[in-house]
């Protein structure tokens, strides 16, 4: 069994750091609450606690890394901005943050982004910069910009303190459940570079180490569950489709994946089919607005995907930015 | 200016209740957020707070009357069971925490109610008999289920018990305004029998006099505002129709008028347009699932029916029970 003694130091982020990321940004989110619903429960034959991450603010988990990694920019950095590239919920947390620090903020993101996303950075002040997520490398436009202007980059998730304060979530969810008394079986969290995952499973093996911590990734951007059979960083087929658009990666992420690799138990792949119908039973029963890469956990368990009976799992629901149609379409398939 | 000294001892419920009823509850409910998001903040000109009761159990405040309610109840009443007469929200909160406590549950609702309040009150287990709103006497069919089988009469809002559990939204309100360090300009609630409006007035009129309280209604069922205006109970005129099925009464209640009547500094009143764009603007800049009646008090806001320039505002959203086809024909108007 894996222990905290065990952990080797060469991972990019610690308990300790996590803690202490906890501490920083704590006055500046929401601590948001561990949900339960009686018919999600009998549905599943099992106890299902629910991170509404959806809640946080910027509507999902990105908010806690990018607020401690801005929150600790010196005086010359906060006046030089940052630069971040993202799918989206990265660029949203990422401008706001900065909107409250008064630093200026250059987003780079995928032309296809959901327009809720794209408006969302534009509306916090960012600079947008619209690139074609086919053609185009995300890194190297935003090291020329980082070069330029001496902004600082804030990478989605291969970053020290961005893993640190995704992982705040995990460390809220023991909590949580401590105080209702339970000891969780397996805690489930959506996988695209990594970090929050890799984030909370630092934190919750740490705490509770009998606990067994999952990834969720829609299919054809499967690249953890097979880097993690195959121990070593596997790539996604270019051309694959899926409608999360938050979890679109090529490979894992560089110092996320030797933590992953050491402390997640799998990571569990669903379908587009899968998704929706998560996104439908999360508004239905939980009166939560998911987005598709956000009910990726819940869709793992609706689907079967892992064996549930009788046992307390939480799931991390780690975003709510969707745009209408893409939800409506999910609450009426 | 109102305080509680001033506060007559005829009221039907009192601060040190709804105290009392927190204590008894606190195990069994949600302590739901107080949300915030910029987004809506710039949009209003104002700080909105935004408390979710829609992530309560069973989806809506009705929960905490209801708890308070049955946790009193005698062995022997457990026995006999409970009936409850409602248009759906207090049928699932009943349901639930009668099935919880093993109580037998008989629920009248009206047969046009939204089909996932009724299937929900169904697998709460409760034996639901639908009524029709237009000719039936609800009060009626429930008091003679009552006299035959001796099972426990729990109104929706006329009864001290349910109006103190109630106003425990407005208790953790108060609390979670000072934990950010502000203090409330107002305070915006639903209103349909008045006990949940009745209920937050009691405790945040006693814990912060320099609050004002406002109820909302939906036009057609503007009940409340007329009697305060006139300071005596009207009624509304037959054959209005509103999508707002949770608050659809003909009179204000006959506890809940004199406290409300007392406390509130008015009722605010929105159409069927105002509150579909509430809910869209809930979805998209709270992620949460808000039904009608629910959004009642943001449609207010958001409709200029309030000069909130400038001020701090807390609004309760006090449900998210929707039918899909409503929630959708609200994110496409």
């Amino acid at each position: 069994m894996t222990t905290i003694s065990t952990t080797p130091d060469v991972f990019a982020v610690s308990l300790s750091d996590i803690q202490q990321a906890h501490e920083r940004i704590r006055p500046h989110i929401v601590r948001t609450p561990l949900l339960e619903s009686a018919a999600l429960n009998d549905l599943l034959g099992a106890r299902i606690l629910v991170k509404a991450e959806s809640l946080q603010n910027t509507g999902a988990f990105k908010f806690r890394g990018a607020c401690n990694r801005l929150l600790q920019l010196s005086p010359s950095q906060k006046q030089a901005g940052v630069v971040a590239f993202s799918s989206g919920n990265h660029a949203l947390a990422t401008s706001a943050v900065a909107r409250t620090l008064g630093v200026p903020a250059s987003i780079i993101m995928p032309a296809d982004a959901p327009k809720a996303k794209i408006e969302g950075a534009r509306a916090n002040g960012a600079n947008v910069i619209l690139y074609d997520r086919l053609k185009d490398d995300r890194e190297a436009i935003g090291a020329e910009i980082a070069g330029k202007t001496g902004a600082v980059i804030v990478p989605p998730y291969d970053d020290p303190d961005i893993m640190a304060g995704q992982g705040t979530v995990g460390l809220e969810l023991v909590e949580q459940a401590q105080a209702l008394g339970v000891t969780l079986d397996a805690v489930i969290a959506a996988s695209s570079g990594g970090g929050l995952v890799a984030g909370v499973a630092t934190a919750v093996k740490a705490l509770s180490p009998q606990t067994a911590v999952y990834a969720g990734e829609p299919a054809g951007f499967d690249e953890l569950a097979r880097s993690l059979a195959s121990g070593q960083p596997e790539s996604n087929a270019p051309g694959a489709q899926s409608i999360c658009d938050a979890l679109q990666v090529v490979r894992p992420g560089k110092l996320t994946f030797p933590i992953n690799l050491h402390f997640l138990a799998g990571s569990l792949v669903v379908s587009d089919d899968d998704v929706r119908r998560a996104m439908k039973i999360a508004y239905q029963h939980l009166k939560l607005v998911v987005e598709p890469g956000g009910a990726v956990p819940l869709a793992a368990l609706l689907a079967g995907k892992l064996d549930v009976t009788g046992k307390t799992i939480a799931v991390v629901l780690s975003g709510g930015n969707v745009d209408a149609a893409m939800f409506v379409d999910a609450l009426t398939a």
